[in-house]
C-alpha cells in the first residue's frame, strides 16, 4: 500500500491523528455553545473528527482507518471530553472553533493528498482530496448544526486547503521525502486560513448589485 | 462472507427488514408532519429507511445490501404509503416518528454490529458501526428537514444503540449463536431509549453558565 | 468493466460532462442568489456537479469518475466561473436554478442508470441508482444552503428521474444500443419536469386536515 518513497508514515499518522484531535475541539465547542448535553458534544467531536479521513478513504476506495485503528476513535472522544468539561471557561467558544478548525484544515490538507498520491491517484486528483478532506469535517459540523458552512461563506478557506495540499503533492513529485513538506504545508494553510479570519480577508464577491444583501 | 459461528442469517434479515419498515414508517410520518406530498412522503420514508444500511455497507466497503436485495426498497416504500394514507389520522405523528426511531435505533444498532463482526471487523469497531448504523436514518431525516439531529440533542440515543450493539457483540465474542442474543440487544436498545423518551432522562449537560439556554 | 452490447461509451461521457455543468450552474447560480463570494460560488457549483456522480460511484463500489478524469473538475469549476461572472444578470437566478437542475436531473439519472448496469446490478437498482444520481446534486445544493430538499417539496422531481432511468434500462434490456434512447431518456425526464415546474402540477398530499400548512 506503501509508496517506496512516500513521507515518514509515522509523521503522516501523527499529523493525522492531531487533526482528528483538533477537529474533534472545534466539533464538541460548537456543541457545547449549542447547549447540546454530554453524549452531543462528544458525538459532535467525533463526527467532526473523523469525518473529513472516513469521507477520504470511501472517496479512495479503501476501508476507513477510522475502523481499523482505535486510536482515531479516542483522539475525537478526547476533544470532546476536553470540551464537555473545560469548554464553557472559554471566553470566546465562536473563536475557539474557528482556530481550531483552521488547525485541522492544515493537517487534514496535507495527509488527505498524501493517502491520495499513496493509493495512485494523479497530482490534480491528491490535491483535490486533501482539499475535501481538509474540508469535510467542518463542513458537516456546520451542516449538522443548521448553518451554512464556512468553506461556501469565507473565500480564505478552501484556498489554503488547496495550498496546502499543493505544497506536499510538488514536493512528493520532485521525489522529496524530506518531512519538512508535510510540515510546510500544513503550516502554510494553517497561516493563510489564520491571517484571512485575524483581518478578514476574503476573495472577491460577484459583481453587480446585491439586492437582498444583509448587512 | 458469512462467519461459520455467527447468528442466524434469517434471523438478521428479518430485523434488518423490520429496522427498514419501521424507519421508513419514522421519516414518513415526519414527511406527513412537514405536509410533504405523496412522493415527498415515499421519498423520505426511502431515505431513511435505507440510509443507515447503506452508510453501513459503504463503510465496511461492500455494495449495499439495497442494491442487491429488492426487499429493503420495498419494505421502505411500503412504509411511506402506509404513512400516506394513515399518517394524518395518527393523533400525535410527533410520538409516533420517536417511537418507530427507537425502534428502528435498536434492530439497526444490533443487524450492523452482525455485519461488521461478519466482514472482519474488530468488536469496538463493530459497536461503533452498530451505533453509526442506527443513528444513521434518523440523523439524515433530521438534516433534511432542518432540524439539529436527534442524536446530537439527546443524550439518551446513541448511549443505547451502543449498548444493543455491545451486546450483540459480546455475545458473539464470546462463541454464542444463540438467537436470543441479537433480540436481547435489539429489545435492550428499545426500551431505554424509550425509557429516556418517556421519562425526559438525559444525559449531563456542560458545567457552567449557558446564558443562551432557550428554556 | 464495459458490457459488451452496452450504449456509445462517448454519448455517455458527453452526457455525463453536460450534466456536471449544468448542475455546476445550478449550484452556482444558488450560491450567487445567496451571496457567496468567488470561491464559494466556485465550491458550490464543484459540489452540486460533482456529487451525484460521486455518490453514484460510491453505491456501485468503484472508484469515483471524479477522481480519475480531470473534466469532470474542469466542467463544474468552468460553471462556477461563469455563474460568477455573468450570474447577477440573470433576472429570475430562481428560475434559472431550477431549469438547469431539471437539465441534470435528465442526464444523470440517463447515465446514472447506464453505469450501474455496466458494473452488473439489476434492472430495478439500475433505476433507483438512475435516480439518486440525478437527485443527489441538488438534494445536496439545498441542504448546504439550508433549504428543504426540492425532490422532498415537489413532486414532479423524482417521477420523472425515475422515468428517465427507465427508458434506458428497458431499451438496454430489450438489447438496443441505439443512441436515441439514452437521449430520449434524458429528454423524457426533463420535459416532465419542467412541465411539472411551469404548470405547478404536483402529486397528491396526504389526505386529512393540514392545520399547520403555511398558505
Amino acid at each position: 500500500m506503501d509508496v517506496p518513497q512516500g513521507f515518514d508514515p509515522t509523521l503522516i499518522l501523527v499529523l493525522n491523528l492531531a487533526g482528528t484531535f483538533v477537529f474533534g475541539l472545534s466539533g464538541g465547542l460548537a456543541a457545547v455553545r449549542a447547549n447540546l448535553d454530554l453524549f452531543g458534544v462528544v458525538v459532535l467531536a467525533a463526527v467532526v473528527g473523523l469525518a473529513g479521513g472516513i469521507t477520504r478513504d470511501v472517496l479512495i476506495g479503501t476501508q476507513p482507518a477510522t475502523f481499523r485503528d482505535w486510536r482515531y476513535l479516542a483522539a475525537a472522544a478526547a476533544a470532546g471530553m476536553v470540551c464537555f468539561f473545560a469548554g464553557r471557561r472559554l471566553d470566546r467558544a465562536e473563536r475557539g472553533i474557528m482556530v481550531f478548525d483552521a488547525l485541522g484544515l492544515g493537517l487534514f490538507a496535507v495527509t488527505g493528498a498524501t493517502k491520495a498520491l499513496q493509493f495512485g491517484l494523479g497530482p490534480v486528483q491528491a490535491i483535490l482530496l486533501g482539499a475535501i478532506t481538509g474540508v469535510g469535517g467542518g463542513m458537516l459540523r456546520d451542516v449538522l448544526l443548521r448553518q451554512i458552512p464556512t468553506v461556501l461563506r469565507e473565500g480564505l478557506y478552501a484556498i489554503p486547503a488547496l495550498l496546502g495540499a499543493t505544497v506536499l503533492v510538488v514536493a512528493q513529485r520532485a521525489g522529496s521525502t524530506n518531512p519538512l513538506f508535510p510540515i510546510l504545508g500544513a503550516v502554510g494553510c494553517i497561516v493563510v486560513r489564520l491571517s484571512g479570519l485575524k483581518y478578514g480577508i476574503n476573495v472577491p464577491t460577484p459583481p453587480g448589485d446585491r439586492p437582498d444583501r444583509k448587512p
